[in-house]
């Protein structure tokens, strides 16, 4: 297998910020260098990266592919002042690019509060590059993490079904749900993949299956109204998603259609676990009341594929997530290991000890 | 309104058998005359009449249409031997367009076994139609029945997420669980839908929006994955589905999704409606399990809109039915009036009055 084929959506690579373009997956596999701010504002605005982990590591090296394209940096106070005044423009353009992106503002403004403590601009760029490259490597350690307590925890389970994407497409690693899988596909350990298609924007269908394929993991996709009658039929051992954020009582936003996985899941008798580093968990939300939920534009359901299927005339409601309820959770797979119920106090324990 | 906009998928006018070409739905409402057999076999291949009642009665129609074509009935013993060698032929074509679909061998064997006790092979064509006419006549009458059992079940609901196509389009009257929602409008009542879009097929963001828009009924597409949300989000009074076959037990084949959503409205405590007339409960199926599930090709899934989504190295499953458990129905609205738990007792009775 090549090797490259298996990279995840984001490297920097002998000094150049590289992207897989999901947008043009899965009938071509492309790689972009993003050389410039523009390339990584279009990259972020097309969604030829997503997934919140895929973003934050490249908005955090955008800010480095910014700064670089500003001219080689001047000595002295001057030279600081505009190193200083160019970091905080580039930094507010990449996080304008995608601004409900939690993660995108989040390591942009990581990256510039690091660089922002330079003595002079020279190091204000090695300090930006260095907070990049150190979100990047937690971003893996953390993937690396969940997929081996995940594996620990689903040793007896081989049949699991998944939504959405949460693989190498959504993260600078192996991913979080699907690295679960990964870990057990490399330890040598029987795994299969159910993947729902997750509509409106298909990311099971296009990303999942062609992760799985290309990693030589069996994978079968089904449309999402298929997956109750899958666990019904006994095809599923275990539900494994990924978690966009988990309140303090352990309610968990994600994807829209999780919900229905979980209430499923749970009238047959299938363990149910949210995949997902700590960094997702945001103890300012009680519960998941306290998340809103984005609504995304009507074309999303209206169109697929470029084809109009739904009249003009007819109302869309096109939530990208839902709020599934802790009872309904097995457990989480954190990189802190995995929390069991009652959750309020595992999840209050792990981010205490982080 | 244009009272054209609002016929059923197939109807007799002026001697002549016409069809909704719904393969063009939503774009273009075109009607079909189908004046040779021919064409009224294309018709169902190419799923131009879908729905189990609609393709019965253009099955019925199609007899009548095949012996016209033969020419002018000949008198006498020849003439009727002749004819009723034309019947078996066109009755074995039409009985092959679909060879799954119950109804059509149904409605094609009740018109050839009416027309085979003709004396002469002018009767013979007499006979063939009344039985057509009496088939559309009955269906036209059962949706009303259900509508109107149903509109009367609903009196206090008013928001009512359904599943599919169950409407004009697919019945040569109101529809069955559509018909509760047209009986609710025309009783002016308020009503309004939540359409789940149904893949792999779409029919309920193509047709069922479709219906209700031209029928200026209020009307919401989600894709599936947003059905749970929406009823955990309190925007559903009631669930209202077909069925395709329904076991002794209440045990119903229907749609893929409609087990999801039948689980999904447990979890929240909205009643679960089953609509659809007795001619659909098969009392030979004791439970769910002695209904086989066929399934579909996997390009339906793996492609939309004539794109390929998913890679042709993933597998798919395609099942085209689930089995939603007799203990997750509300009730049963049928055109005998609407059956309650205990499901097995109340099915029976209503079977054996019939």
């Amino acid at each position: 297998m090549d090797p490259d084929l298996l990279r995840s959506a984001v490297a920097w690579r002998d000094g150049r910020l590289e992207i897989v373009d999901q947008t043009l997956l899965p009938e071509r596999f492309v790689v972009r260098a993003l050389r410039h701010l523009d390339e990584v504002v279009d990259a972020l605005v097309r969604l030829a990266v997503r997934g919140a982990p895929a973003i934050g590591v490249t908005g955090a090296f955008g800010v480095v592919v910014g700064l670089e394209e500003t001219g080689p940096p001047r000595p002295g106070p001057d030279g600081l002042a505009a190193a200083r005044s160019e970091l905080e423009r580039v930094a507010a353009t990449l996080a304008g690019a995608r601004p409900t992106a939690v993660n995108l503002g989040w390591a942009v403004r990581r990256v510039a509060a690091a660089a922002g403590r330079a003595a002079d601009a020279a190091e204000l760029r090695r300090l930006a590059l260095a907070e990049a490259e150190a979100i990047l490597a937690e971003d893996r350690a953390a993937c690396a993490a969940m997929a081996e307590a995940g594996r620990a925890e689903l040793a007896a389970r081989t049949r699991v079904l998944t939504h959405c994407n949460t693989g190498r497409l959504a993260t600078a690693g192996l991913g979080t749900a699907l690295g679960v899988v990964y870990a057990k596909a490399a330890a040598g350990e029987p795994v299969q993949v159910l993947a729902s298609e997750t509509r409106p924007l298909l990311q099971g269908a296009r990303l999942t299956a062609w992760e799985l394929v290309t990693a030589g993991i069996p994978v079968t996709v089904v449309a999402d109204t298929a997956a109750g009658a899958a666990m019904a039929g006994g095809l599923v051992d275990a539900v494994l998603v990924g978690c966009d954020r988990v309140a303090a009582n352990g309610d968990t936003a994600n994807k829209i259609g999780t919900y229905s996985l979980a209430v499923l899941a749970r009238a047959n008798a299938i363990p149910f676990y949210v995949v997902g580093p700590l960094s997702s968990f945001d103890p300012a939300a009680a519960d998941g009341a306290a998340v809103e939920i984005e609504q995304r534009p009507p074309d999303e359901v209206a169109c697929v594929a470029g084809s109009r299927l739904t009249p003009a005339a007819a109302g869309v409601w096109n939530p990208a997530f839902d709020v599934t309820p802790a009872e309904l959770v097995t457990a989480f797979i954190t990189d802190a290991g995995v929390l069991r119920p009652p959750f309020a106090a595992s999840i209050a324990a792990a981010l205490v000890s982080r």
